[in-house]
């Protein structure tokens, strides 16, 4: 996969793109990241790539003609390379959230061209050149860098080779719909901090429906919205039972502890 | 404020959180960021910090040890500097979904500790010393250092003093709760692309009309779920009324032309 990035900060990309996983899958030419500064392509003798908007308000915005270039330019480089044209995609508050779906979706291109902004806006003519508008989420940032990093994370882990056999476990929560149970790994005491006993007698019908209503607990105590009744097997049903009655129970001691301590009892 | 980070691919944040406006932060002192390789604290002679989970399962987990010693240190060594202990945040894709009103809430603390792990889970015993779990949405990364960094800058940008007169135009649209109207800077014609001529004749009163309307048709084009009628003034109803019919229209042309096309006519 190709992928170009339009960015006032090209080094922001040095070090978290070209470490980790994401950077061995670019050193074995998965992946053939380009980060390209549209400052250079800017006519202005001063080397603005802002200016005020028409009509009066606040903040700058980002000019059409040093990111449409840019985007020519490496529109010409990929392709001479023999990749294809593929997605634009503007980094927007205003944009889609950003999901799982779409970083699978876009897993499947060959080119990817990424712009980012800072927290001025944009000439609206720049989305002439668009094709997808991506937001991270309902929080605002000061430049379209990070969130760019994230999307090109996400969508190039799905690529095959790139993770290896690290299988993660996060996805296989996913798949079933529920947050996953507390893991332990060694030692069996921490610090006075003990691991379930079920976890090590090596009963594994044992661990499996323990797994299970941990994982049904933590569902219902943090996302009971994730928890789709239908779903669920009868198995599940029973343990989800057991998990409402145990946490009420809990509850009610709770409550019970916080009146005998007011009331000194 | 504070700000420690446990990671084990410290190098990841020297240039994205040390350029830009953030870095402009760090370098006046308004933020103190230190990160912390954990790997640093870990007792095994291999130098490793995660081990297979109890129990079986896929995957590796996170090892208590390193990531609670590395904790320690860096608790002792802000006391030592006058800085609270403060609230000790986990990256976790089970954690709650991170809004603009966290980034408010978590902006006036003084200091924040973020624990970043990869894709391999964390031994359960790691949430006794975290106050704070988030994720930035519905989607998997391969590790915490992307979402972190994200974290870090909406939240610091908040802070007083760090984005100086840079007023968000990002931000006047969150309070108003529509999306931004399309804006344009210069020059007025970009390639055929022209400034809408009201945007250039001094009229205030039918500019500042004209970016009411606008906003509103990208906002009932984009996110209809945004448009609070309650909260719309008389001139807004109007405005989306007038909207509504105009876009009907354009559905009803563009639906008739691709109706000529596929018949020939």
């Amino acid at each position: 996969m190709r992928i170009d990035v339009l960015s006032l900060f090209p080094e922001m990309f040095t070090v978290p793109m070209h470490d980790s996983i994401i950077g061995r899958a670019i050193e074995n030419k998965t992946i053939d990241l380009a980060v390209t500064n549209f400052r250079d392509f800017t006519k202005d003798k001063h080397r603005h790539v802002d200016d005020y908007p028409f009509g009066g308000g606040a903040g700058m915005l980002l000019q059409a003609q040093p990111i449409i270039d840019a985007y020519e330019h490496t529109k010409k480089v990929s392709t001479e390379a023999g990749y294809p044209d593929g997605k634009v995609i503007l980094m927007d508050p205003a944009g889609k959230t950003f999901r799982q779906a779409d970083a699978e979706m876009l897993s499947h291109d060959t080119h990817l061209t990424f712009i980012c902004g800072h927290y001025e806006g944009y000439d609206e003519r720049i989305r002439s050149i668009v094709t997808d508008e991506y937001s991270l989420g309902d929080f605002v940032l000061t430049g379209g860098e990070l969130p760019a990093m994230v999307m090109i994370d996400a969508i190039t882990r799905l690529i095959p080779g790139v993770l290896g056999n690290n299988q993660s476990k996060v996805e296989e929560s996913f798949s079933t719909g529920l947050l996953e149970e507390p893991q332990y790994t060694r030692p069996a005491d921490f610090r006075g901090m003990k691991v379930p006993e079920v976890l090590m007698n090596g009963d594994h019908k044992k661990i499996a429906l323990w797994n299970q209503k941990e994982a049904l607990r933590r569902t219902y105590l943090r996302r009971p919205d994730l928890i789709d009744h239908q779903k669920l097997t009868s198995t599940q049903k029973k343990l989800l039972a057991d998990v409402r009655i145990e946490e009420a129970e809990k509850q009610r001691l709770n409550t019970s502890d916080k009146k005998n301590h007011f009331t000194g009892e």
